[in-house]
């Protein structure tokens, strides 16, 4: 398999999720500030234009929370997700799903906010609007969503990775982790991790 | 289970799914008009204020993605997702990803704009942009991701369910479904089916 990603975008997930499942992948980073995202040979790969990709034999996986489930059904003794109970499975897919569609899209209309307005002055009130909307997404998190000790409770899956790379982009949107003594906690957790720290010296070295 | 829905909202795909799959369900309108969405009752089943919501005896699942899987493993004999083939599953997933976290999003930018920046003139802003995102949106699924004469290609899937509810949004939004051959085509083929047609008279007579 090879596995497109680009530094500092949501890849990260999808990246950690490979280490821990233990599968064998190649790796090529998608150069954004050289906009190789939006260059043919890319656009090949995911005419969206965006990262991660992941390349198999049979055809290209996008859009991060279908690539996570492909990962943990690829490798079913990592245990990265409740592949067996349709209930659990749909609990961490609604969790994922929230993180991709409301949480992203949030944290989205910092640097993104072209893709829906034009006016210079409407995309800066969008800037400013990020930060509020990120704690509100993660004041949701914390005191409804996340059950502890992982997100859905005693099983560990896709979705802690998705959080804690989601969680990473706080302090940047102007939120202090700290505000969430719950989601910190998962995030050192986390943190500590081979597979997390192996894809962070990745990311270290090229940055 | 209990079924949460509202009407001309992105419940209808869940809503049809539940009827293909045969299974049986009670269903509760929530009136967006008297902000039921937002009183304690409804916010004690989705904290998000939001529909879809299928109550089930272990639980509540929201997210619309996160709920079409969900009927389609409760219902194996329907045929409603390739869910035996991971590659397959994920390509379903990558697409109604795409719908749910960029194509709801862009149509959101609509009436939902408040979410995203305070400024009144950024939210007109927005409205106006709304067209030609939704335009794009559909060109890259009728070029690049419709395989025929399905979604996926051979193997109908919730993923038409998906695609026929949100095609309906595109008149309100300013685009003709006639741009789009492909789609169009299919959006008439589900039109006839009888779980749509069923879910269709319940939102009129509701209306």
């Amino acid at each position: 398999m090879i596995f497109y990603y680009a530094l500092n975008s949501v890849s990260v997930a999808a990246h950690i999720a490979l280490y821990e499942a233990g599968l064998a992948f190649e790796s090529r980073r998608i150069d954004f500030s050289k906009s190789e995202q939006r260059g043919p040979d890319y656009l090949n790969i995911n005419t969206k234009g965006r990262v991660p990709a992941l390349e198999t034999e049979q055809g290209i996986i996008t859009e991060t929370p279908a690539i996570l489930v492909y990962i943990a059904q690829l490798a079913p003794a990592a245990g990265l997700a409740p592949l067996d109970d349709p209930f659990e499975f749909a609990r961490m897919q609604a969790f994922n799903m929230y993180l991709c569609a409301t949480v992203h899209v949030a944290h989205a209309h910092k640097h993104r906010g072209s893709r829906w307005a034009d006016d210079p002055a409407a995309i800066e009130a969008m800037k400013q609007k990020v930060s509020s909307n990120m704690r509100d997404c993660f004041t949701l998190i914390e005191r409804e969503m996340f059950v502890g000790p992982w997100v859905l409770g005693r099983q560990y899956s896709v979705a802690d990775i998705y959080l804690y790379t989601v969680s990473r982009w706080l302090p940047g949107d102007g939120v202090d982790l700290a505000e969430f003594p719950v989601i910190a906690e998962h995030h050192r957790r986390m943190s500590q991790k081979a597979a997390v720290q192996k894809v962070l010296e990745i990311y270290e070295a090229a940055s």
